[in-house]
């Protein structure tokens, strides 16, 4: 887990944005984000880009928990209701593990209830023997 | 477009990130952001959460341009590049408008390279006459 | 589930595709399609269009197991590989529930193996009381 | 064009839903499917299923019109508004082509309305030279 702490300090932008890691393992990572000022949208709740960091973020360290650099290439997400306090958890999960492509589904909750659904893809930079 | 520069900086999150409106119509909206320290992932290019959060901007300006409160419900992204440094700009537009629901395209682009594609769908909270 | 049943017999699209009905319960439903010639596409392996109608299928029988019309807005999909022979089945399960909105996710498998992930979001007629 | 339209004509399933090619190019392609009882869903309106299949075959002639097998590997569609008679015609373009994957629009009409929205990325078999 080491390395991938060090992968995960090394992450500006979700440093920035105030995420923690909770805990990882090979194909799956948790991280949480307390909601804060700095997170709000013009409407006063969480900003989906906020939402959608949490949730990369997880997906990002769950997908190159394997030892091969895995880049994302596609995410969906849903939002199901509006957040305006609390904690937000992003658990990842890995969905399929192939040589070039993986497949994640992260849930994204505040005090049990769901707020959002992300489905994300990376391409795995395996090492070709050809 | 008053009204709107006062809803794009109420946008906190979108702030701190260092977004900037570039231009606004009704159903359309250009934001930028110049790449930094602070907006890298731990493979040192811009995290997919950062240009979500551009894109994202540009959508929400746009689908809230036309004076009916719209909330995000849904949005899916693809990555063609990383991208180090420059500046980012993300162009919302309108693809479709019910009194319910609306879809935008937001493209994303850095010095005229197509960077990433966006497609997001928003709920309008448009009053009802029953 | 008589009236489900006879939801899914109205579903011509599904019948044309010689897709079956396994089971149904509030906020769930499973259906299977037998691998034929008509399933393909020009390379040889099943169309991506009779996968996404499979879990389509699925979703529509769930999302519609409350008794309240459901219309798909949004859909994502997910392939993790090829498939030539054999039998599909689609799982639909509820991911979320609100008045107007609700979000399934949809496995589709092949003996076991993980060939498709789907996503879906439908808008929901639920009579207004205003 | 001929050996796109061989491509095309062993889409069985593609053909099976009565789609028909109207024009393809380089990156870019053109199918129709005239709304018949065999398109219905349990609503009576066009099934999701009959839109994407439409949208996806638009979609695999666009990204295999460059002679290297383009296989789907994700695809997101927004409904705009339910369909029940008349041609629908899809116009897939290409968005982003790099060696390995690919980025398409594809938009779904009928007389002029915008009826649905696809994006789609595929996996390009390109051969290696290392």
């Amino acid at each position: 887990m080491g390395d991938l702490e060090e992968f995960f300090i090394r992450d500006t932008f979700a440093q920035a944005a105030g995420i923690r890691l909770v805990s990882i393992a090979p194909g799956r990572a948790v991280v949480s984000m307390e909601i804060g000022e700095q997170h709000r949208n013009s409407h006063g709740t969480v900003h989906g880009g906020a939402i959608f960091t949490l949730a990369d973020t997880a997906f990002a360290l769950a997908s190159n928990s394997h030892g091969v650099p895995a880049a994302a290439i596609n995410a969906s997400i849903t939002f199901m209701t509006a957040t305006r306090e609390g904690t937000l958890t992003a658990v990842a999960e890995e969905f399929a593990l192939n040589p070039r492509l993986a497949t994640y589904i992260v849930t994204i909750t505040q005090a049990q209830e769901r707020v959002a659904l992300f489905q994300g893809m990376v391409y795995r930079k395996t090492k070709k023997r050809e």
